[in-house]
């Protein structure tokens, strides 16, 4: 066999708010001595939803760029022939679904999907345990400086034996799902595509090591279907916690509403949300977190509909509603986790492997 | 082989704060015809520290009971001569190591040691995530209907790849551990005596199904002894949260003073008692809590010493520590898993078989 052909050069062009990730940069050119890297920095105007300061990326750099790390600045699909791949920094790319270079360029698009589950699980189970064990109230009688007694404390209901229902199995549902078996729960899965072989069932994407479910095995029962019926299903096997965790699609949007939620009401669960707002049919959510009886136990929301969501809205006031503003996914880590998937894929390109992490259009993530 | 004899008729008096735990003691009957049960129920004032209302158990109940099934009301010795087993609803017995019947006679103690474990577990984890995800500010913000920027947002550091240390790998131990496991954590284990064996490392005792480790194979390095300087060098293993879930002994009161803050301070760790206020030195805590170099990143406490904590004490108010008021193990399960351990017993003594959960009244506990 001859020697391997040397791999050939990239530039990768990167677009970034945060600070210059120096680790995983250095680990990139560590192990790949053909790149060339090189950073613009833009400034995201985070006062509610994502908003970038105007930029203007050199024509030159877009040309030379082989491939591009961005969150959200694209080019038009002529500005930018050379490139193989575009990495986003994002789990998702519904953010840039009407830009040309999605709609009518077929670069392939990775995104950062798996980065999250940790941290956003991490934020679930918070939520999940906060509920239970009355920390609103916990936290007043510290303020006080009050010995107190709980109301209902010996209404506090631990996890065992209760079922979580994950919407969408992937990196962060799997890592929510490791977190609720270890507090030992029942959990079962429903994706859009039947997962009946090992094989289907396996995680391929990216995987913070130590976390999820790579094997797809922690469910006891796994649901699929597109329709609404194989839904409505799903919702009906006593599902104490619905996690939300699919990406919105046309198919996902307002799958959630009145009928799914008199469904889950039989049941008294708990609902999270941690994909979009618009997955929810805010109005029938709130009136189910309003109902006496069968209605929704509660919910914990780290999306909203819109985001960011008006003072005036009725859901910040519920008794049994967490809000927070979009924020579950954020951490110290994103940035150098972020690299790590760039860094798999500029392996899995020289070695003329798979890309991990690939969008697929028609699909919408 | 001729048939067994029949077992032996039991009278079990409980004395109870609780609501008459009605499918646990139907259970009992069930697979138990062969007892009895009298309940007395006793009122409990929870102002602070537990205490007792003035009953009298008439002296005809004490000498008829074969098994007491107690929080705290105890009888003399000689009240009761027939007794087999005491069994305590509460996980340790320090509080009654001064009565004539924990001092002066033989009658084998039963604890419910072990069914705290999930409940407790939820609690700690709740307040490791809490204090992570900056809980406090997303409530603030949330009574202010404000959809904010964290302080902070981007130093959120989820747990992988952090170090759990465990002081008593007990059955509360054993499930946070499993539950840091899941979170991507590191764990690491210390007990009193050797734990060498894989014999000498499983739970002996009771265990909510589905919860724990009860191999104990969970960390990835064990430590024992019960003088400083093996408490030190497990103290160095670069523990990033070091939760304290020993017994109250002679050996641990006061266990954790300003030596040990000090090398938990070099890796600025979190610190979480679950266990006994009077097992660590609480100034020197709090010292180790306000220095600004190298001292404890926070704290969660559920005892205090005393109890309740006085209004005026400075752990109230500082930003960086969660008190409540010795409430981690209330929940609606712990009378019914009281009862399963009970219940355990009764088999295992009609069988001839070693009690579970007995105390060692040298050990003291």
């Amino acid at each position: 066999m001859g020697e391997a052909p040397p791999p050939q050069k990239e530039y990768i062009l990167v677009i970034t708010p945060f600070e210059e990730p120096t680790e995983a940069l250095d680990d990139i050119r560590r192990k790949h001595p053909n790149v060339e890297i090189k950073i613009i920095r833009v400034t995201f105007l985070l006062n509610g939803s994502w908003a970038v300061n105007e930029i203007k990326v050199p024509d030159d750099e877009y040309r030379k760029a082989t491939i591009l790390a961005t969150s959200r600045v694209l080019p038009e699909p002529k500005q930018a022939p050379n490139l193989k791949f575009i990495h986003f920094f994002s789990a998702g790319t519904d953010h840039v679904t009407n830009t040309p270079i999605y709609k009518d360029s077929e670069v392939t698009l990775t995104t950062s999907s798996g980065i999250h589950g940790p941290q956003i699980a991490e934020w679930v189970l918070m939520q999940l345990l906060a509920f239970n064990h009355h920390e609103k109230q916990l936290l007043a009688f510290q303020r006080e400086h009050k010995w107190g007694k709980l109301n209902g404390m010996w209404s506090i209901r631990d996890y065992v034996g209760q079922r979580l229902g994950v919407l969408g199995y992937g990196s962060i549902g799997r890592q929510t799902a490791r977190l609720c078996k270890a507090l030992g729960m029942d959990v079962i899965a429903y994706t859009a595509s039947p997962r009946k072989t090992p094989e289907s069932k396996r995680d391929t994407g990216y995987i913070v090591p130590g976390t999820g479910d790579e094997d797809g095995t922690i469910p006891s029962a796994w649901y699929s279907g597109v329709d609404k019926a194989s839904l409505h299903n799903f919702l009906k096997q006593d599902i104490d916690v619905l996690l939300v965790a699919v990406p919105l699609t046309d198919q996902t949007r307002h799958s959630l509403g009145k009928e799914e939620f008199e469904i889950l009401g039989k049941n008294n669960a708990f609902l999270v949300n941690i994909a979009r707002g618009s997955i929810i049919v805010q109005d029938d959510l709130i009136a189910a977190l309003k109902q006496k009886e069968g209605g929704l136990r509660g919910a914990a929301l780290d999306v909203t509909d819109p985001e960011p969501l008006g003072p005036e809205s009725e859901l910040w006031d519920l008794e049994n509603v967490a809000i927070t503003p979009h924020n579950s996914g954020s951490g110290s880590t994103y940035v150098e986790r972020s690299f790590q998937v760039l860094e798999r894929n500029l392996t899995n390109l020289e070695r003329g492997r798979r890309l991990i992490n690939v969008v697929n259009r028609e699909r919408g993530y």
